[in-house]
């Protein structure tokens, strides 16, 4: 599959989470020839991660049967705050030690090829607004709802990022100000109701309560290795305590939808993540009927509110279209 | 003061409310050369509300010694949801039959001078923006504190109003879901924690549940003809009933103006309105600390939190704003 002139005119999305690093190689039509995936190792402290981002690069070019002379540039979403201009990780709260990281400097100097680098949520926003949606909508505000809520918004057509290159944090809405703790410190915030650390909190309380799911017989009393997936299982089995849960964190989606459309007007809201992944089927009408509900009456018009189809590739795409925007 | 050559060099800004109708006719320049208000009496009807804005017009323009021929454009704020390129007020919650209204046509039909109409929260952002900011923040979001919360939003330069014309509605913003009824039908939105209907409806509970209070001395048991001034007054004097209602709106308005830098990172957050053009001194320190605390790290920044000096004529100039922009 190598491109036998050895021109660079393939590129590489890096999806960089707490927990793994996934990077697909893509062609210019966005079609992915190649994955690799590690884990973070963030405990490891920031020089060995950054290592594992440049060693998950090499992995994924070798998997498509390229090298990286073939490869025009890099796009890197990374969780927390971003400085795209420098490509320096401002602050990133669930990564061991990483404050102020010039990661785009840093792997340059290994890899040498271009990298650049944007929030996570942004990047997967723009995954979904290109090569999913061809970018036809103007105002678009992506949620993926995982470990936590992420966010990224297009305004005009463009990623939109704000005075601090820090806007998109919806998760940190706050939707219930007297709500359960948020791990940014405050109460009821949009990841503390809805994610999915909120759903699975929910159901190990509910289970230390004494409630009856099958979960319990499926993974053992302690639910150990609890899984989004598992979820789903046990509500098409019939579990109406995990539905309950379930719902009622489609409800709070919904809830956080209506803010957001009340507040900018989107055109389309997408959602991905790997809770939506999981439960899509079980969670969309729930929260398109919610967010109709809380929403103004006119705001909704003809807004869509959809499911992406990219679901973990969201990020790995949105890193390929930052890469070949940023190296025309 | 009228120009003798008769050339239409003047604009007029109006603010439709549900209560007053204000008009100000304004020179290039953005200065102000003469007001008028009547009240809005919408419960007279649209097309009875329609003639006394044209009336407010006509009033504000012989005010400043000129007639309509003199009048480039009238530049027009009202409540609710509009379609700026139509000119139409598509749906205005606190005015009577207020559905579907072709404000712009009627008016030009009336008064012979080209007519915009934009949502209130917009122009008086708009006029804030370009009249005491000179347009200098690029991203900023208005926030306007009166019976109900309004706002508008500043990206790139340029008025934001998204998908649906509706962008801007942070009043409904929902902070505390489980929290008091809020008009629009929903709980614990944004306005129905901070405005100034729902520090009085503290205040008038508070005193039915014999909480003392200098507000009944100076007003009478049931605090008939209750305003913001009162409780500047009252606090000035020493009332720590009404300085705890007071600082506890004042703490929403952070948790709101966190929630919206955490979503859309601006560079202004702007605050005005009639609640915080009486009650500014008293809340802008709660306001700016309740806000740097619940703002996620990073995101404030170097952001400004500025309360507007434009007062009441925040709208007007806005209107003028936008006359002068669309007569170009």
């Amino acid at each position: 599959m190598a491109d036998s002139t050895g021109k660079a005119e393939y590129f590489v999305g890096l999806d960089l989470g707490g927990t793994k690093i996934l990077a697909g190689v893509f062609k210019h039509s966005l079609e992915c020839i190649g994955t690799a995936k590690l884990s973070t190792k963030s405990q490891r402290g920031v020089e060995p991660v950054i290592e594992r981002v440049a060693r998950c690069v090499q992995d994924a070019v070798d998997e498509a049967d390229l090298t990286l002379k073939q490869i025009a540039a890099v796009g890197i979403g990374a969780p927390g705050a971003v400085d795209f201009a420098e490509g320096r990780v401002i602050f990133a709260p669930n990564m061991e030690g990483w404050k102020d990281v010039p990661l785009k400097k840093a792997l340059e100097k290994q890899l040498g090829v271009p990298v650049f680098v944007e929030n996570d949520g942004n990047i997967a926003a723009l995954g979904v607004h290109v090569a999913e949606l061809k970018a036809k909508p103007k105002h678009l505000i992506g949620i993926f709802v995982g470990t936590g809520i992420g966010g990224g918004i297009i305004i005009n057509g463009d990623l939109y990022s704000g005075f601090n290159h820090t806007a998109g944090e919806i998760g940190h809405m706050i939707l219930d100000v007297n709500g359960p703790k948020c791990g940014c410190g405050n109460k009821g915030c949009f990841e503390a109701l809805a994610s999915r650390t909120a759903i699975f909190q929910q159901i190990k309380a509910g289970v230390k309560d004494g409630q009856k799911t099958l979960l319990t017989e499926m993974l053992g009393a302690d639910l150990s290795d609890l899984r989004s997936g598992d979820l789903r299982k046990a509500i098409r089995r019939g579990d109406k305590f995990v539905d309950k849960v379930v719902e009622g964190a489609a409800e709070y989606i919904g809830i956080g939808i209506a803010t957001l459309v009340n507040v900018l007007g989107p055109e389309v809201v997408v959602l991905g993540g790997g809770v939506m992944e999981a439960l899509a089927d079980e969670m969309m009408s729930v929260i398109i009927e919610t967010a109709n509900d809380y929403a103004m009456p006119g705001t909704m018009k003809g807004v869509e509110i959809v499911a992406s189809k990219l679901g973990d590739n969201a990020g790995i795409t949105g890193g390929a279209v930052l890469a070949r925007r940023e190296s025309k």
